[in-house]
């Protein structure tokens, strides 16, 4: 990347803002599975989704195993200006 | 429950995703009623509310008194797919 | 203020339910140049605004230097009753 | 309490070891009745409970209120020796 | 409360300092009294109490029941200048 | 699930105390098949278990590599009335 | 102790309110030592010292050695009343 | 250790599953001895002890001294298979 | 600073208690005024103050903008011998 | 940026381990400052800084006043290949 | 393992000594196989990697989804005396 | 100290900037001497010293009893300007 473009975009990030929203996914296949899941229903509502942080890992037992694995999930996303 | 409806139910479930909202209710009387009065504020917009988890408990005091409880939850709904 | 007033006050109070909300505010200045701008952002859009708190400051870093500021803020509106 | 006697029972106080267990209390009524109802049913099969920490509060929703109070808590007792 | 007003105070409230005192109150009748009888002790010496935060919520258990409940609160008062 | 089936489980759910416990699963695989070895070595001598909450993954380290990971878990199980 | 005086002394328990002040206690010779340290400078000026909480434990180094440890307890006392 | 035993090892140590104990152990004399005394009375009734974890330090005081040390510590032991 | 005077430094410094105050400090113009303005209060009454951490950070807001900054501060101060 | 630069920059970028190291820096002017501070420090012996995080704001106190600021930070770089 | 050896050995671990360093591994595939990452990279400047935890685990998000993850890892290793 | 001096000295500190290494000591001993082993190992290679922070105290046992302490520790040091 030359060195003017990145500063033009640096400057435009500055500007940024982002909000952080909380869900819990699920699945009964894996937990990264679970936080897929999440994902992929957020971004059925929200556009310019940038990253996530895992906050909690639990899981749901019937009959002594994994039903289905629940992680919550902090999505941050740009606010559009 | 029998068996294969239970199995149904589950398969279901680990399709849900859910989102958690952060609210702090009111109240003069007590704790319980400042986390009463969130749920049901929440229920005027939210459908499909299923737990909250207790985050923080404050209270306001004037002339010496607990003038009302201030209780901060997470409150987590059924995303509508 | 007289006592009769604050009384009423007070009972209104008691009955409201506040949101918060998660931002991450960015400045290339400073950090709490970060958090006004996630303050100004928010105010777009949600009305009453009451409060913040800092939840995490972090720092993009570009050729040895801080590039922009990133704070993390919860703030506190007023529902709409 | 006279001096000789609170040392002897210092000195005894000084050797007991106690365990910790953790449970999950529910009810439909209040808060403080999940934290009881977890301390009755523990007092079933442990003996010689000393005293309580409460680890998190959640409540399970129905129909936009509050179905029934979840609280989790540390219970100490003391260790038969 | 009419604009100029709300400015003035808003000026003067930006001047104040608190203080934050830790106190733990017992009560054998419930988690909220426990809390209720903290602030009216710290009334009696301490002038202009503001808000309180609970920390932390403990019981001592006597014959498989809870005898008293100890809430550790933080309590917030205006300094005097 | 008709209306007066749903309050009935609803009542006896409240009633219900559950007990966590904390167990290290193991697994040479992956951090979800030592949890998975958690679940199933708990489920050999507690019956009714009901969720779990990850609470901390490690791995032990071999010749520069993952040997098997280690991670603890709360599990909660129905108490037995 | 009999019966009926148990239930005296916890009943007078149950209305008793502590407060907690934090120090920072120092010792060249050991982090044990520097607890009580802190707790004998306490002694001073406040009666009835209840219990104590080991906040955080550090050291103080010079010449590659451990000058004094610098142990932060909270203390509880009874508030007279 | 030879190369294929340590794998030999390796791959038993992957199968095996731990459970944590929470105990408070006592002592008047220091804060390591109340973390012994919990570890000896429980190799009372538990086999294969094989860690611990310092959760908490506390201590009861008495006229203005240390009266005896109490240590929260979880026990980790492997679960017989 | 010479070899000798250090150590006797050492020694005496050894020898202190510190107590730790909670204060919540304001400014409309900045966080760290607000941290300065908590400390300049503390200084009227207390003697040898000597570090703080930060422990929060909070803002009043009014008006869609950041009316005062609120930082919670402990401040470290030399107990008198 | 089109479509097929980002990808290639995506694989690229997810083959990147980052280290984060700890840092405190001092500043008499600001607790910004502080952090500046540490942040061409490290860049002096580190190549490819990236990010910060603020871990805990502290100052020391002389004559009543702030004498410096110290900041601790995490500093995160690229490792080299 | 003999009882004499046993002793030996345990004898030298006690006298180890561990760092620990703070990596971020990143994958396009999974959360387990960034933490792997993070491993074969220490594993090129480090000897005797002895143990990692799990500190925090993110993701970058494009287009909707995981594009890669990112997990922070603590790893211990053996100090070379 | 003369008024000159101190200002000289405090402007120098204000330039310092530390680093933290976090190592795990052990000692069959004691926790102290596990933190005291950690020390004189990092003494070896880095000078300047400053202050150590407590992180975690844990120990593994053998034949149900401690046969060595492991205590983690975060050291800080003056970086070489």
């Amino acid at each position: 990347m030359d060195r003017r473009r990145e500063l033009d975009e640096n400057k435009d990030m500055s500007e940024h803002t982002y909000k952080k929203i909380e869900l819990v996914g699920s699945s009964p296949i894996s937990s990264d599975e679970a936080v897929k899941n999440a994902v992929s229903k957020a971004s059925l509502t929200e556009k310019n989704l940038r990253w996530l942080e895992v906050v909690e890992t639990r899981a749901h037992l019937e009959d002594g195993k994994i039903a289905h694995w629940q992680v919550t999930v902090k999505i941050g996303a740009t606010l559009e200006s």
